[in-house]
Parts: structure tokens; sequence; C-alpha cells
């Protein structure tokens, strides 16, 4: 099924279905698993995706083992907790705060790029989180770009799971991101989105 | 010209090209206007993106008279300043902190969403950040979906930006976005990117 488009778009009417107006975050998944190479190829798409100085802070942790899986789990709110438990993959997104000793080779042609940032780790972390966060939505555009479904948490006991799985301190998590073929029954109505004259304004 | 594509995804080469592969940060643009009905047309694609119990905190700020241009540019580093005044279009992408006044409209089926956010500032800033930088990027997805490029800048005085357009403290400043036809001249080689050895790890 095709919605209504604009002609004021590039993109094609499927690929727009594909991504944003068809594409919806998922709860519940079929049994298929969603392996490394599947992973691998949304990676190198959107990975092109822009970030401040180049930074590409995002981290992607692929839990598959049980136990990664339940070290995670326990900090969960407990719906979040069953829907992960039963995906076909689960991915914990995190920000690389040392993000800065790659810079010299991530932007060479401004080479105190690091400078910027060297002493100042809240600087850094606000960077991190912000240019993070660009990169998981383009993470989740690629799940769909894979014909995959989503399913994005935030709201997790963010301090258990940085003990947890970064106790150096380095990283900092970010969202956790279900993955897999979705289950289509039940699913339930979209919920409603802002008209453009509630969020555009112009000056 | 189109590069090596993936089979694993299901989105065609041509978008893959369009929205990643192909796509790339502007930094100068023809003189081509970019009409409202082209980011409504972008609006209504990227509305359709995920956030947390549906909270939509982003809101767009077309500058288009010269005064609120320049409004904006004194906040601006030299060189984005530069960037920004010749620009056909600049949004200024911000995110509402009360954003939770709408959620029993937008999160119909848990009437008590508001009230987790009501009494906790500093919860709903956080919340709005993360969720409205997954927008923001939604956003430049979407305008390159419109065959437009997108030029992002974070890094500006925002508490500058904030007392300057949201003197009220509702709304906090989040990302500029220039937006227009790339000038194609001069365009810079693309930089380095992480290999997906870098980023992803299977726990």
């Amino acid at each position: 099924m095709t919605t209504s488009t604009t002609p004021r778009l590039v993109l094609d009417a499927t690929a727009q279905d594909l991504l944003f107006r068809q594409a919806r975050t998922a709860d519940r998944f079929t049994d298929e698993p969603v392996p490394d190479e599947t992973i691998e190829a949304v990676y190198d798409l959107v990975r092109y995706g822009p970030t401040a100085f180049n930074q590409q802070p995002l981290r992607i942790f692929l839990l598959r083992s049980p136990e990664s899986r339940e070290r995670l789990a326990v900090h969960l709110s407990r719906s979040n907790r069953e829907k992960t438990l039963r995906a076909p993959l689960t991915s914990l997104l995190a920000v690389d705060n040392e993000f800065h000793r790659k810079l010299a080779r991530l932007f060479p042609e401004f080479p105190g790029a690091a400078d910027l940032y060297a002493e100042n780790h809240a600087l850094r972390e606000r960077s991190a989180s912000l240019n993070g966060a660009l990169q998981a939505a383009y993470f989740i555009i690629g799940i769909r770009a894979a014909g995959l479904a989503a399913g994005p948490m935030s709201g997790f006991d963010e301090d258990g799971v940085n003990r947890e799985f970064f106790p150096a301190g380095d990283l900092s998590a970010l969202l956790v991101v279900n993955i897999g073929r979705p289950e289509q029954s039940g699913e339930r109505p979209r919920r409603p989105r802002l008209a453009h004259s509630e969020v555009c304004r112009t000056l």
C-alpha cells in the first residue's frame, strides 16, 4: 500500500514508504534472524550521514549472547525488558566521549580540531550526545532501508547500563534499538503527528 | 554516478545515493530559492520518524528575512556566519522543552505520560535534546529527499541564540541547517568514515 506522496520530493514513493510513511516502530518481531552481514550493510550506508567535524561518535553493540541481553535487560523498564528479550537482535547504541582522539584522521584539514575538545570533557559529552543521536537516527533509517523494523527505546537506567557495559567511563549509552522483521498482526494504529503549522514558523 | 551498493538492502541504489552515498554537506549554494512548499513537503515526510512517547519536540524556524538571518549570524563562528548569510534558506532547529503538554494528544493510550515529565525539567530537557536530535537527522535526510543539500552546523553560541530567539525559555536551540541547491564546483573530497570494525562490536 502506497500513501499519497508529494511531487516536491525527488525520493520516489516506494522509498518514502519504506523509510517513513509505511515504516513503523516494532514491539514484536518474527523469529527470522538478523545476520551480521545485514548490520554491516546498514552501517556501510548510514556511515555517510553528516556529523560535526566528521566526529562519528556512535558505537554499536550487537547483543547476541543471552548473557549480554540479560545484562542489559535488568536496566530496562518491565515492558521494554520483555520486548528486548524476545527480539531477534538487540543493539545498544553508545557514544564515544573520547572521539576527539580520532579527529586528526577524520578531519585532517583542521589539525587543531582535537584540541578544541581535549581539555573540555563536558563539551565532548554534549557534542558526542548530539552527534551520536544524529547517527542513531541514520541507523534507524538504515534498518528500515534493509527492509527491517527498528524498536528504539530510551528512558532506561543509563547509569546502570554505563556501569555494566562501559565501566571505564569512555562510552555513554544513548539508545537501545531492537531489530528484526516485524510481526504484522496486532499492529497498533499510527499515533498522530504534529501538523506543519505547529512545527514550522517563518521569521 | 552510482556507487557500489549492497544487495542486503531493500532501498534501491538511486535512493541510497540520494540520501547517503552521494549526498554531501554543502557550504555553498546556488541562488535558487527554496520555497515554503518544499519545506512543507520535507516535513510531511519526516514527521513520521519515531520519537520516544511520540513526543516530537523538534521546532523548525525558517529564517527568511534579512533581519532574522542577522540575529542568528552574530552568534555563529565567522566561517559559519558567511555561509549562513549567503545560503538561500537557513533553518534554526530548536526543541520544545514543554513538549509534555502535548502528550495527551500525541500518546493518548498512556494518559500518565505527561506526568512523567511534568515535575522534572532536567529530564524534559534531556529527552527533548535526544529526541529533537533524532528528528533533526530525519530533517536532514528529508532535505536530501527533496534533491537539496543541507549544511548542518552546531558549535554556535547556544546561550546567545536562546536569549535572542527564545527569551521565554521554553525552547532550546539545537542545530542550524542551511538549505539549498549545492554549488558543485570546488566540492571537497569526502572525509573518511570509520570502518564497520571500528564501530560495531558483537557481545
